[in-house]
């Protein structure tokens, strides 16, 4: 049974309420690109799937960067002279400037002003700011707030700490029968925001969950890791496991109501983008695609000339075009089950793809094969033919051992599962054998190198 | 003078009722895959060109498919109780299932009707249909005349035989300075039915009428096959001639009003490609181009990939497409004189192209040479260009021994004609000299191996 | 500072005024493809910009053609028989057909009509025509003019004299690092015209002017010469000159309201054609592309399929397809002050493209470098980002060594002098390498061969 028809047997429903559940759980917690919200964050998953957490100290270079001072906070309020918190970070984490230094002062509403960001054409929304590398401290608050803050002395409070310490990694590796990789690399950086990227890490999860223990052709690597400083560690320390990267996609804002969005890598054609072109295509109405361009989210990293990867960006609706986009109207309500699962569903027919592309010889490229003596053609001739029919004769048309199934479905507009099931009944029926070339690369690259993955893992 | 001026000094109407008349002859034969109904066709067609006739054994192995037993039909009839021939194949050959096994047989009308054939939706006209490799009976009838079927016993017959025999081939071969090949292949394996394929076989046989006895650079080959076993057959006996076809088309519906469509071979970019795309845009009102599916006729069998030949095929409306396909409203009324002869001189002008495509050298390469020394420019200077001279120009420009004429053609958007007109008038004056590589390929290769054609059609 | 932003300080208002005040000096000149008004036009360039002069005898061979006679003219006429110059030379030089041979003589309306020219639908227009390269003689009047001609016995009269000269070319060469050439060349043998060709040349000339004196990465060769006769006899006399030229624009049409046009050089993507693509598409409104065709002006000769320069044709309206093209409407109401300076500003513009443009590597190709710590970034995340440092990630994103800056100007869509800062700043802060290949080629090419140009101009 191919991954997909096994994926599409579970209740979408079910699956859905799961998603959502799981971001349920994973919304309140403060989390940033280093310190205990991650490491929270990560236990949560390490429940689902099986996860190797990594700790990789303050200070150590990264390529140009340095791991950054770990950051944590327990509280942070304003609170006005008559003793009320008219900020209370305990009420939304966004309240807050994500990475802001301690602070426990008491000043005037002049003094306080610079530090307060607020979006005045949303005046009911509080908008999500950080500062990473610049120290800084600062609240967050709606405009309605800001506007009845009186001239006041206020007392000022970040319980936060930013010291030595360590930023963590979470990685999920699947081995398959070959060393080659799918990566699939999610953020886990931001507090409480939902679509970006609560929708990312629970459709990451579930999509891992799926996959383990399934016999794969490639091997999985799941990254649940804060964004940019997270990818740049990740590849600094895992150079030679980003050559064996074959496939990658970052997910994210994967849960609200807008079509799919897809981001092609830096390499424009790679499999991966011609992949996820063909199933948006015919699994999805009206899906966009967006040439690559070098500012968004990890792809980024894998994208940049040294590294070249093929890796893409799946998203409904795209970062910075919807206005809940970075604020605390990217909550729970925003993200819904039906589009978290239809998202599942999208990656599993993405992987359903490249775990079963490869091509194939014809081998009676001579004048068509007699189908019908095989019980593979109608007999009654004179009508139109149904698909089944007509995908079968177009694996057998261009099955010179230049063409994969996908550029047969590219090329027929047939969708990929219809073309791939007409491949193995015609394999079946011997009329078709795999390139040894393709054969070879599916084989166990594990036989020459049995121990490369696990020492691959060990060194993280 | 050019293949396509000398075609257009011929009256296109006596041409199109000429054609028409050939149909009329034809159409009321019972034609099959195999049987006297092919054999009465070809000895109509050699009538009117030379033609090799080739008989091949049932059983014969072709690839992956056997000759099939041939089948002859000498009347067929079912009769009410009351004596009357309620469907009778003396009034439409295309009362009987093509290939229907032999019956003779009383039943009631609950038992016939599994072998019944109609179209409800258009209630006056009788489908075709199709048994070749299922041994099967059938009758075809109008809605209406299936609606008042009473209740009855009625006798069944069909007066068939189906037994050892052989498959029937015809081949008009016309050779060239060249042992390259372009062949023309047309199924002759249809009944009474006018559009498909009585239209591309008057066409082929006028074609072929036209070029005999010309000083022709190309060798034409003209098969006069039955559909999809036909091709296969020719193919699997002529491996050697296939690999000299250079350029083929095959024709069918030709003579509806509907607009040019071509189908792509699979190659999708070939000269002939090319060459139809050119002379129907310049030629033919809203042609359409098909790419190329391996679903349709024998260009399934010479694209399939072993040959991957540049075959496309040529029609006007297309198979399917139309409500009369494949029904006895495909009749001499649905075909029409003009159409004929528009399809005749459309590929008159195809061959028009390939027999003079060639390259050139500008043998003044360095800017342009004087024309007008030459008398081959206008002497009062600051108006516009006529289309002649700046045909000369585009000839000129890019003649630098890559650019073909119909690169030229396509690149300047000028009519191939005008260009191949150009190029003669330049080089007569000494102004362009032909690739040596072109010449060498038109000047006969039957210097070289004048046996080979012979030896070729021997074998057949 | 980069050529353009130097460009763009000086007030385009006054540059205009002093682009239609030359124009305006130059009118008057009864200029042709020889003689003393191509002289006169060549002094009055020489008095702005340094300019080598070339005299070639008539009979001279180059290519294909011979350096016609000189051509030199007087005064013509045409006087009634009261004595009246109905048709007369020293009121407008178009008067008379351009190369007409000397004619005295009496003669009747009838014997005159067959040398007369005029436009029936443009009546108060004078037309433009010439008669190089055939003998004759005529006079172009407005159709008015011609209606109200009397039967009279006319006295006729062409002083002009047609014998052994010259033809005489001008040329201004600016040295630059490297010899490899950058070619701008503009036709100057149309008589009272304005946009065809005033309008070219004024602008070449200061183009030339603007570039004077500059360090510049190429060596830019400005060319002043008659139309077809005087491309055709540099580039027999320039052969190892022309070898040098990497980019080229022939220049005209440049002075009217119409959006620009740019006709592709033969290759169609040549690096002049992309830099004008570029240019046009981000400095003017509505501009169109127009592929390569072998008629045309001077293109047509150097991009002759010997020679196939990379050499294009900057227009604003095209040649032909304006009423007023060569006509006495073509005059100096025609081309307009800001429409001139409009035009040097996108040359300059061009020139500015292929001054600097050159492929990079990025020094830090894993991942992007922490541009922050070097005050490249912005502090503040969570918002969108400007285009500066937006143009800054594409340039580090791309710069792998194969993609020059227009390269990722185009694939950016951000305008190339943006593009083109974000290098000089990344470069300036250590972040990139010019690739070494470029660098190369943009060092003095005259160290290895320092007499090279002096030897070529010398040749002239």
């Amino acid at each position: 049974m191919s991954l997909l028809t096994d994926f599409d047997q579970r209740d979408g429903k079910v699956l859905g309420e799961e998603l959502h559940g799981f971001a349920r759980e994973l919304y309140p917690i403060c989390r940033s690109i280093t310190g205990d919200g991650v490491r929270r964050t990560l236990a949560m998953i390490e429940d689902r799937i099986p996860l190797q957490i990594t700790e990789v100290p303050s200070g150590t270079q990264v390529f140009d960067w340095n791991v950054p001072k770990e950051w944590n906070i327990r509280d942070a309020f304003i609170k006005s002279s008559d003793g009320e918190r008219v900020v209370d970070f305990k009420k939304c984490n966004l309240h807050v400037m994500n990475y802001s230094a301690p602070v426990r002062a008491t000043m005037s509403l002049t003094e306080l002003r610079p530090h307060l960001y607020s979006i005045p054409e949303k005046p009911h929304w509080i908008p999500y700011r950080t500062s990473y590398y610049k120290e800084d401290w600062g609240f967050c608050l709606s405009h309605n707030q800001l506007l009845v803050l009186k001239d006041d002395e206020y007392e000022v409070c970040i319980d936060s700490t930013l010291g030595d310490g360590s930023l963590t990694l979470g990685e999920c590796y699947l081995p398959g029968r070959t060393a080659d990789e799918v990566v699939i690399s999610c953020h886990v950086c931001h507090p409480s925001l939902a679509n970006d990227n609560l929708s990312g890490l629970t459709v990451a999860t579930h999509l891992a969950k799926f996959l383990a223990g399934r016999e794969l052709r490639y091997s999985y690597r799941f990254l649940f890791i804060p964004g940019t400083i997270g990818a740049i560690t990740w590849l600094a320390r895992n150079r030679s496991a980003a050559e064996r990267i074959r496939h990658g996609l970052v997910l994210t804002c994967l849960g609200d109501t807008g079509p799919f969005h897809y981001k092609k890598s830096r390499r424009g054609n790679a499999e991966i983008d011609r992949a996820v072109a063909h199933v948006l295509s015919h699994e999805t109405n009206s899906p966009e695609f967006l040439e690559f361009s070098p500012y968004g989210y990890d792809e980024r990293q894998y994208c940049s000339p040294g590294f070249n990867l093929p890796v893409g960006c799946l998203m409904r609706s795209v970062w910075g075009s919807f206005p809940e986009y970075h604020t605390s109207a990217d909550n729970l309500d925003f993200i819904h089950p039906a589009q978290l699962a239809e998202s599942l569903h999208v990656c599993a027919a993405i992987c359903d793809v490249l775990e079963s592309n490869r091509r194939y010889r014809n081998l009676n490229p001579f004048c068509e094969p007699q189908l019908g003596k095989r019980g593979l053609y109608r007999s009654t001739g004179g009508g139109s033919i149904e698909k089944e029919l007509n995908a079968r004769l177009w694996v057998l048309n261009l099955s010179d051992g230049q063409h994969s199934l996908l550029d047969i479905a590219e090329r027929s507009r047939i969708a990929f599962p219809i073309i791939r099931d007409a491949a193995d009944l015609l394999h079946e029926n011997g009329l078709l054998s795999v390139v040894s070339e393709d054969a070879a690369r599916e084989k166990s690259s594990r036989d020459a190198a049995p121990n490369l993955a696990v020492a691959r893992r060990g060194q993280l």
